[in-house]
């Protein structure tokens, strides 16, 4: 079953990025190959009978299986850096976190308006920056139409942030 | 032909990220998912016959090709991150930039020693940030068997920079 595969390849690190947080470390799930096969397919299962006209991915680890994801749905991919990362024109949002704040930034030129969007990132927290995403691709016409994760941290409730948005929200594994 | 494709997907943008740069844009090959297959197939062909044992990307644009090709080569990915980025027992690599400098870092425990790697990043400029993911890679005892990259700027020599740490260097289109 995917959820223990995946569960099993994550590594808990304590105090990471601070003490205090068990940081859930996604990485080792891409060493192995199969199970990469194995999660996008379920991610494609997931999806079934849903049109989507692009997929926009959170930096850095939302690129990982963003990417991969987008290959297999065969649909434009689009990236959602941090401040000052992207070129060109772009659409900003600015967005409290628990300590400070931060801002993300998507192009501004490459979604049409209307166009029904998938949003990924590896991992569900507080739900903020996924918020923050999903308002930022609100701004430029589109629609949020679902939400995909690796990982939930069902005891932040970040589900919830995001119910407002679409309750089209699924992920692959839960803590 | 590939390198056609590419170029003309890709956006030239002026002063950035400061002025006197010409920023070459790679994001708007990634809404293509035709021209991301051909280039996944390209990077294919051109590894023939060669046997890798894992992908190491840099961050973050080396993310986009890099997730895709270890697939597509159905072998392990390794991230090479911006200090402080990855959790648990990191190497690190400081190295000097034009303007100030900088530090790598890979996990330690994942590539075991006399492992052959296949490096990649979006694009090869002056050869910095390659040369020193390379010496990072050295360190862990692993040989780097080729570097790829989607892009070169030839007018920045960075091929000349890598010449020490293998002649398996390629890229699909060249300004």
């Amino acid at each position: 079953m995917i959820e223990f595969e995946i569960k099993k390849a994550i590594r808990n690190i304590p105090d990471f990025p601070k003490k205090g947080i068990d940081f859930k470390d996604v990485t080792p799930i891409l060493l192995d190959a199969e199970l990469c096969n194995n999660i996008l397919n379920e991610f494609v299962e997931r999806l079934k009978g849903q049109k989507f006209d692009y997929l926009c991915a959170i930096e850095s680890r939302g690129f990982f299986f963003g990417t991969l994801l987008a290959n297999k749905l065969q649909i434009p991919f689009v990236p959602i850096r941090k401040e000052g990362k992207l070129p060109g024109d772009t659409a900003r949002f600015h967005y409290d976190l628990e300590y400070g704040s931060a801002t993300i930034e998507i192009h501004k030129d490459v979604i049409r308006k209307g166009a029904n969007i998938l949003l990924h990132d590896d991992l569900l927290a507080s739900g903020g920056t996924a918020y923050a995403a999903s308002e930022l691709i609100k701004s430029l016409g589109a629609n949020v139409g679902a939400v995909s994760f690796l990982v939930n941290l069902s005891f932040l409730d970040g589900k919830k942030k995001l119910e407002g948005i679409t309750n089209n929200i699924f992920y692959l594994a839960e803590y």
